[in-house]
């Protein structure tokens, strides 16, 4: 495989859809650096895995020697919601942007190369347009190209107001690409219709169109559902790193390919081929696939030490074994009369009830600390913090706060 | 009737709608001069009397002690077709926008008291707006409520394309209200989804929406169509009084009522519903009322001498008296070897053929100069002026000019 072949397929995997791709490898064949746009909210990020799709397919741009402009489009941002009917959308400051630009920083420099990153905010350029060049802008495209965007359309067909404003939002994002002279943009595939804009309005202003690349949205810990904060099925980047292994070793074998796909640096689509190879021939246990990409991630995110330390507390719950220290601590409200031990290993959520807790406890299967319990009075007062156990493999680390 | 009363009669008089009438009567009773808007394309004017309806109804406001803003919509005028489809619609530069101010000035203050007219330009408060501005004005409506202005249903419904910054300038329409404080707005029947837009926006900014009045469209020299340049059924008010004259006493009687009610200052509406009645009574020669509404309009573009003048102009062409001299005159190219009386008299569209003239000529029907003439050899040539008539009212004054 030459270079060139070898830097496509690098670009090209887990990507749905590149547009163009001869374009995209005439322009890899040209040498030269290549402008890679990713657009950003200008809002409060609070990134999941979900979200580093995207930035992981920047940091590969990056490795093959591209610069990536991370574009933060606070133009819009700083309008707000002008019809003022979405009063959670309000106008951000010049300096929440700038707050949420350096919030934003300390997360995506987990996976961005800093000095190969370009930080940017549209309102440089939106901010000194006039009126006139909105029309102008606004000229570009009609109202019936405007509407077959899925959403519009959905949106015009049950009456929905859309208002106006909203048909100027894709070209904003388009003339973005203009001002940045951007080779490529990459976008999720729910912004293919944006991304496509900027095609279009860079061939307006005499640049030759960018290259659109889209990737998909990641699946959940469900395996079924997108990864989404309300959903609740996420990985934060910010995570420990032990529930970034607990989560990742519970999400089913399916999803987890498509993880490795999307997520892996270290496994390449060969090694991942034979990796589904050994799996289905037997030979490879599925949880050991699992552990690995486990641990390249919170590698990734924390360091190497603390997926160790991880792993470890993810085989103590697990398996039974290893260091308990290592467990995430739950915060468990008692009144100020404590709880008896029942009732605290049923709040804790190792049992179902606390007579099925009592029966635990005398079939000797309750353990504090490593230390059989059988005495069913006892009671747990705020402050108490240890490791409850029942049966071999479930454990909670506990510390009793007041209610 | 009370001053309000009377006030109110004067305004509404011709108008099409008022919306709301009892917006309108409660700022004439505020007793505070309104201000009374409307506005024109920046384009070149060459004014008719269609054009002079909505004058007329200005001029009433500033008569009832009203400020008349006559707008020039120069923002969009100087952006021209952004669409760059239009090749007749280019960017006009502000010189330009002046010299055609310059050109309304003198056309427009032949009806309009110049003391009580404020002249504007929109660029005013267009130009100092920016991108953001437009977008919040953008956000002020929605994309199906605009597709509800007739023009754009039709277009959309025939897959016409309409691009988007043309949702954009009715807007720019209601912000001109804004900006202008308009307590009324004036226009064609054709503009009232525009001046509605103001009534919005002008709330939307927390000032009391305007009137809007809408003035019909006039018809034109045929009766039926409305007046326009392209029909060609229309009076300049530029045109010579004799052409004003000639033309408005070709007009049907069905139409002349119609252009009393919306064109004559001087005919009061019980003096109209008057003279109707003695028309139908026969006791009123429709022709003598067409006269008073043609001097009427002769005397307001030109002045009273002038229309004089033409009236007997129009006698002498179409009752065979008056002063021939002040009909007006048409150049007639002819051959070198000049034209014989026939041709002449044919070409000058006094007679149908050359032998419809040898016979008139036969008759001793053709005068020159209100002289027979019988030499049917007599070659007029480059340079000769002279009346030419054929029996006892077909008139024409004629020159003669190298072909």
């Amino acid at each position: 495989m030459s270079e060139l072949e070898q830097a496509l397929a690098v670009i090209a995997r887990g990507a749905d859809e590149i547009i163009k791709r001869e374009e995209l490898a005439e322009r890899l064949r040209s040498g030269r650096p290549l402008r890679v746009k990713a657009g950003f909210d200008p809002t409060a990020p609070d990134l999941h895995l979900g979200h580093t799709v995207l930035l992981n397919k920047m940091r590969q741009f990056q490795d093959l020697g591209h610069q990536v402009i991370f574009l933060i489009g606070d133009f819009t941002g700083m309008i707000g919601d002008p019809t003022g009917k979405n009063v959670t959308r309000k106008p951000l400051s010049r300096d929440e942007v700038q707050a949420n630009a350096q919030t934003y920083a300390s997360q995506v420099y987990k996976v961005l190369d800093r000095g190969r990153t370009e930080l940017r905010f549209n309102s440089e350029w939106f901010g000194a347009m006039d009126a006139a060049g909105m029309i102008k802008l606004a000229a570009l495209h009609t109202v019936a190209r405007m509407l077959e965007r899925d959403d519009f359309t959905k949106r015009f067909a049950a009456q929905q107001p859309i208002a106006i404003h909203e048909f100027l939002y894709p070209l904003v994002q388009g003339y973005d690409s203009v001002a940045l002279k951007a080779d490529v943009e990459l976008g999720g595939t729910d912004q293919k219709f944006n991304l496509l804009m900027g095609r279009m309005v860079q061939e307006h202003h005499g640049q030759a169109p960018q290259v659109v690349l889209t990737m998909p949205l990641l699946e959940g810990l469900d395996g079924v559902n997108k990864m989404s904060k309300s959903l609740g099925n996420y990985i934060g980047i910010d995570e420990p790193a032990i529930d970034m292994v607990t989560k990742t070793m519970r999400i089913g074998d399916t999803v987890m390919w498509r993880w490795f796909e999307l997520l892996s640096f270290e496994v390449s689509l060969d090694e991942l081929a034979r990796m589904q190879r050994d799996v289905a021939a037997g030979t490879l246990n599925p949880r050991d696939a699992k552990l690995r990409l486990a641990r390249e991630l919170a590698t990734r995110f924390h360091d190497a030490a603390a997926a160790e330390r991880a792993i470890a507390g993810w085989h103590a719950v697990v398996r039974g074994e290893g260091d308990t220290a290592l467990l995430p601590q739950t915060s468990i409200a008692v009144p100020e009369a404590g709880l008896r031990i029942a009732a605290l290993l049923t709040a804790a959520g190792l049992t179902g009830s606390n007579s099925e807790a009592n029966r635990k406890l005398k079939e000797r299967a309750v353990r504090i600390d490593a230390q059989v319990v059988e005495d069913a009075q006892r009671v747990f007062a705020v402050g108490f913090e240890g490791v409850l156990q029942v049966g071999k493999r479930n454990f909670a680390r506990v510390k009793l706060v007041a209610a």
